[in-house]
């Protein structure tokens, strides 16, 4: 675990930008702890101030990234819409955000592609904050009548399972040739699932 | 590509139960072809007749397995019930076969679970099976008036998809320890989808 008391320090926060920036490029399993302290002008043992091991700056960044997802998320299940454009929305933005990493910044998904496949603990957290803004709409739209009745949070998992072809990194990296279905095909029948 | 000229000779299918039986034993990767030879009493040089490379036995071993997973599809796919017990039948078949491969075959497991990750040209091929018999329920369905009318083929790569999590080698590991959603809850949000 990071030094969670040094959590709000500039350094830290110094510490993960570099190292973001060094895994964009070089990829996070060839960094070392000497290069982010190289390009902050600093010794190896200030970093391990603040973090015990590589693999909590790896955790930090992966981290990080899933927390920017997760924003993005709680201000579309926030928005005044019904609750079906909104759960549409939140599908196509991960799916968005996943298949733009893959592209652009491949090196900066192979870590989060291994923060699934690996299951590291940031993962179960990341999870059970989009079920909590699923959940949100979802009973939202249960109580507008739009989505008949039943238990949110089932119904949330349900639908973020059976989106998990646009969710889960790997899987933008594996079905990155099929052309069907779509994320919008697939939330569509999402919705007749709910209806 | 294994020399499917031979696909019919006793040896071809021998070398392929003795691999297999290896598989399971010590994994696909410290079975080499000298050990599949040795146990067959025969020189590894007769065993390149059938297969140039043993990345060939691999694929001809995981290819099999994935034949007895299609067969049972078929003859579920083929019986004569309503289209909703037929599509759950096959969801819950293909993800029994997969947990009982998890916990009593880790090994074999291994195999069919690098199958999909590197998607192997016969993952393809058994994907095109899946849907094939997905796609025979649906549209059974469809002309029964026990599903809305639709395109049987996209519906089936929905249902397809939105049951990943069951059918995909991987999540049998990366879900292990998650409770819901249960099959029989996917299959009837599927059911819900399509009625």
């Amino acid at each position: 675990m990071a030094n969670v008391g040094l959590k709000n320090s500039d350094t830290f926060s110094d510490i993960l930008d570099v190292a973001e920036h060094l895994f964009r490029q070089i990829g996070h399993q060839k960094t070392t702890v000497a290069d982010i302290a190289r390009e902050l002008h600093m010794s190896p043992a200030n970093i391990y101030r603040f973090f015990t091991t590589k693999g909590e700056i790896n955790e930090a960044v992966a981290g990080r990234l899933l927390a920017e997802v997760e924003t993005g998320i709680r201000k579309i299940a926030n928005s005044p819409r019904s609750a079906g454009v909104r759960l549409r929305e939140v599908i196509l933005k991960v799916e968005k955000l996943n298949s733009d990493r893959f592209r652009s910044d491949r090196k900066l998904h192979d870590l989060l592609e291994r923060t699934y496949n690996e299951r590291w603990p940031i993962m179960d957290t990341h999870l059970e904050a989009v079920d909590r803004e699923l959940v949100h709409i979802v009973s939202g739209g249960m109580t507008a009548g739009e989505f008949r009745q039943g238990v949110p949070q089932t119904a949330a998992i349900l639908v973020r399972n059976a989106c998990l072809r646009f969710l889960h990194p790997r899987f933008v990296v594996e079905c990155a040739e099929d052309p069907e279905p779509t994320a919008d095909q697939m939330v569509d029948f999402c919705l007749s699932a709910l209806a």
